[in-house]
C-alpha cells in the first residue's frame, strides 16, 4: 500500500509539473477564476503582462477589477452564456489601466465541488485571432 | 490521516482537471514527448489536427514518424540548442503527410524522474507567430 501510494504521489507531482508549464509554455493568456468568488486563482505570466501587473499582485485579487466595463456578476452573466453548448463564450473587455480593448473567452468547470473559469484575453488587432472573433 | 489523504486525492484531481482543461482551452498545438523514446505522451486536439491525425492515433506513437525530415535523435539535438538558458528551443520540421513545414518550437523537463519535452508546433505563415521566429 505504501508503493502504491508513493506511486500516486509521483504521478500527482507530473501532473502538477505538466499543468506549471504549460501554463508557462502556452503562448495565450490564460487566468483561472473562481467563479463564486469572482478572485483570480491563477494567471500565467503573458495575461498578468495584459494587465499590466505582476502574477504575484493578481493572485486572490477581483478579475473584475481589472476591467473598465465589467463587474463580477456581469462576467458570470457573460461566461454562462456560450454560443454553443460546449464552446467558449466570447465578450469584449477594456482593461481599466491602459484602456486596451481586449476579447475575453471563456468556459466554466468544475474541479474540487468548486466552479472555475477558464479565460483567455486576446487582442483582437493581431492576426490569429481574427478566426475566432464572432463580430 | 485518511481525511488528509482524501483532500490530497481532491487536489490531485483538481490539477488534473485544470491540466485537460488548459490542453483543450489553448489555441496552441502541444505536444508532450518522452525525450528517452520519443513517444508521443500526451497531444491536444489542435496539434492532431496539425498532423491530420485523431488524438487516439497519435498517443504512444514516435512523434518523428510524422516528420519528413527528422528522427528521433535530430529532434532530441534541436530540443538540446535553446537559444537562451530557459527559453524554447525552435526548429523547422515538414508534416509527412501534408509537405505543410511548420515552426517547433519546444523545452526538456524532468518529471517523475522521465525526461519530457513539451512542443508547440505553429505555422510561421500565421500572424501571431511572425515575431517569435528567428529567422
Amino acid at each position: 500500500a505504501q508503493i502504491a501510494l508513493e506511486r500516486d504521489h509521483e504521478a500527482q507531482r507530473e501532473i502538477d509539473t505538466r499543468y506549471r508549464l504549460l501554463m508557462d509554455f502556452t503562448s495565450d493568456s490564460i487566468i483561472l477564476v473562481s467563479v463564486g468568488s469572482g478572485l483570480i486563482v491563477d494567471i500565467n505570466h503573458n495575461a498578468a503582462l495584459m494587465l499590466a501587473r505582476t502574477r504575484g499582485d493578481l493572485l486572490g485579487k477581483s478579475l473584475a477589477d481589472y476591467f473598465a466595463d465589467h463587474t463580477r456578476d456581469s462576467l458570470v452573466a457573460g461566461l454562462e452564456k456560450p454560443v454553443q453548448v460546449g464552446s467558449a463564450a466570447m465578450m469584449e473587455v477594456e482593461i481599466k489601466s491602459s484602456q486596451r480593448r481586449l476579447q475575453l473567452s471563456g468556459k466554466m468547470f468544475r474541479a474540487s465541488g468548486e466552479q472555475l473559469a477558464i479565460i483567455r484575453l486576446s487582442d483582437p488587432g493581431a492576426g490569429v485571432v481574427a478566426d475566432e472573433r464572432l463580430t
